[in-house]
């Protein structure tokens, strides 16, 4: 990694503790500099399991190691190594995969097929595999005590901040971390995300309620327009502390997804704002989500959010671009910027006093109404900065 | 417009003289400030004519109007006004996009029906139409002998050069224009690029010529992914010069159009390098395309162009996001920068050394083979820089 003056100006979440049978180890392997490149988040037994992947047709050898081990819905260890996505990196690559999952299996006393790996970094350079096979050989049970924003941070890349959140739900908590900050615009699941929980809950229903809030949250997230190779969520549920009511779960599952959503946004790359936009009275969520993905993605949207410029023009230019969407009908669309409407309405000069301030501050919610239905959906990214392109241009491979 | 402080770096195109039979006028209308604003491109006589325009449900007046008028094959004039769009002005911009186009019309001896009127800059604010008014009641022919890079700078808003292109078919020439740095990803259209020629042309020839022409130039063109309220490309032939050999006049289209497509690209908004990605032997066309524009809309990639970095892991992975192309296997799929294989050829230090000074160049090729097929295509655009977020986050409404 490149040193970036990226000023860091997002506090690091509070400590987390692990749900109950759950521990993590964290070291730096050396796979690229001196900060901590290796996590095991490990349950002490066989633990339900739910995992979603990027749909890329150029995933890494994790993603096609990870999908076969998730694929029975058992699991008791995710690994991530982070500095390199072991991508285009051949049968060597695969190899590697399944060397590092065997050597975790047999630290933790675990199937291999009960592992998940997934790695996260520059494409198309192979890992040291001397240096983490030195690792694995001295690596035991049990792990140290170490909390969920040791675990996050062991994960990052250019990540300015480690991504934690947690909910109580019944005697259960569920914890999730995240990482990411460009590459992003997942496609059935996100950058790195993980959740763990001592809530006992059926395999069935656990990749129900999974697939039902990944989509609300990590897939309606998009820091750029790019679709990582590596992309993967999962959760383990061990079960240690029984049975929880099936809605609070899910409404639980779901905080804690949306939190962590945000907090990738927020920590997009070179990001100074939130942005969030939502589109109502669509005909149905594809389309609510399509509208809501093209001004969330246009540059000139993104822009002018930066500049805390209340554009609209520009809003309505990339509901325009929605042109598969012919019951769309300019005569009765509405635009807004937080709860003020800008379109048609006339906005008068107080009022463009009150949106001024607003646009300045650090979250920014655009609306639209379409009239067309009664679907709604809401996206997440950020503005676009000149520090995305310094961060980006200056990244050398 | 606000002043920008952006380095202009490219050079003025050649003083270009119209085809017989064509006049121009240029005026400053005081629109938005003291350049030209104001632009009729004329025949002497009606002229067997072709338009494309945007697909956008956000259209303005401008082209509600010209498509009207463009549905017989017929025009006379290219009526152009910049620095304001005139969309989303409901029905007092339809009102005034047909006043204006009775104004020429009448000043040119010409039937309304035969004027094609566009518009561009500004959203969501009306014309200031007492100006306009004020200048139509003085216009009359003949028009002065401007030629068509005056012409083409009447057209600009943000642009830091006037784009012209002309080529020679037989006793006839084209003369191509264009205007437009950014909300550029044309559908079927451009922002604003017009052609007038001399050879005669039946209008169903010209019609499916110019088709196919925009579709291999201007459609193929992305600044930014977001497409314009506003897009629309028409050519008059009105046969002075008569007849001319079809395909040599296709390809002098071709050659025009695709000259001015280079010219847009190499000033989009904060560009410094030209970008062009060719995708060949993919399955069909459209899937060329597709992985093209992938490419070169990736903002990854295009700031690593930027920063003259041979990224090829970001290309790989603009391709895995083509992930509805089940058919692309990333083991048969090679990656090029210019004529340099990077992937998956390992690069020696003697090339990497050409690669570096071949990436530091004006102008980037990418190269993307996908062994699925013997179709290609070739799209184009630019890098995205800190300026392009200047200018964007800068231009107030």
């Amino acid at each position: 990694m490149a040193e970036l003056p990226i000023t860091r100006t997002l506090p690091d979440p509070p400590p987390t503790a692990l749900p109950r049978g759950f521990t993590a180890h964290v070291a730096n392997v050396g796979i690229r500099d001196a900060t901590d490149d290796f996590l095991v988040l490990s349950s002490d037994r066989p633990a339900v399991a739910a995992a979603l992947f990027t749909k890329s047709c150029f995933v890494g050898p994790s993603v096609v190691v990870s999908r076969q081990h998730a694929a029975d819905q058992s699991l008791q260890a995710f690994v991530v190594l982070s500095k390199n996505a072991n991508v285009a990196t051949g049968d060597r690559g695969l190899a590697d995969s399944h060397e590092i999952v065997a050597g975790v299996a047999k630290a933790i006393g675990a199937d291999p097929s009960d592992v998940l790996i997934t790695s996260t970094g520059v494409i198309g350079r192979p890992l040291p595999m001397e240096l983490i096979r030195a690792h694995l050989a001295g690596l035991s049970t049990p792990f140290d005590g170490i909390d969920a924003v040791a675990a996050a941070r062991a994960m990052m890349t250019t990540d300015t901040v480690p991504k934690v959140a947690s909910a109580a739900v019944g005697e259960a908590t569920i914890v999730g971390v995240a990482k990411g900050v460009g590459m992003i615009e997942p496609d059935m699941a996100t950058l790195l995300t993980f959740y763990i929980t001592d809530a006992e809950v059926p395999a069935e229903k656990l990749a129900d309620v999974f697939g039902g809030v990944i989509d609300r949250t990590f897939n309606s997230l998009s820091i750029d327009t790019d679709t990582s190779t590596s992309d993967t969520a999962a959760i383990m549920a061990n079960g240690e502390a029984g049975p929880v009511d099936p809605d609070a779960f899910g409404a639980a599952l779901f905080d804690v997804a949306l939190s962590l959503t945000r907090q990738i946004a927020r920590d997009g790359e070179g990001a100074t704002k939130l942005l969030l936009v939502t589109v109502d009275r669509a005909r149905n969520t594809d389309q609510a989500r399509r509208v809501a993905k093209a001004v969330l993605n246009s540059p000139l949207v993104k822009t002018a959010v930066h500049g805390a410029d209340p554009n609209w023009g520009r809003v309505a230019m990339a509901v325009g671009k929605c042109s598969a969407d012919t019951d769309i009908d300019q005569r009765r669309v509405s635009i807004r910027f937080g709860s003020q409407e800008v379109f048609p309405a006339i906005v008068d000069d107080v009022a463009l006093g009150r949106l001024a301030s607003y646009m300045a501050g650090d979250e920014v919610h655009i609306g639209v109404s379409l009239d067309t239905g009664d679907a709604s959906w809401t996206v997440y990214g950020c503005d676009l900065s000149a520090g995305y392109v310094r961060i980006n241009a200056d990244y050398t491979t």
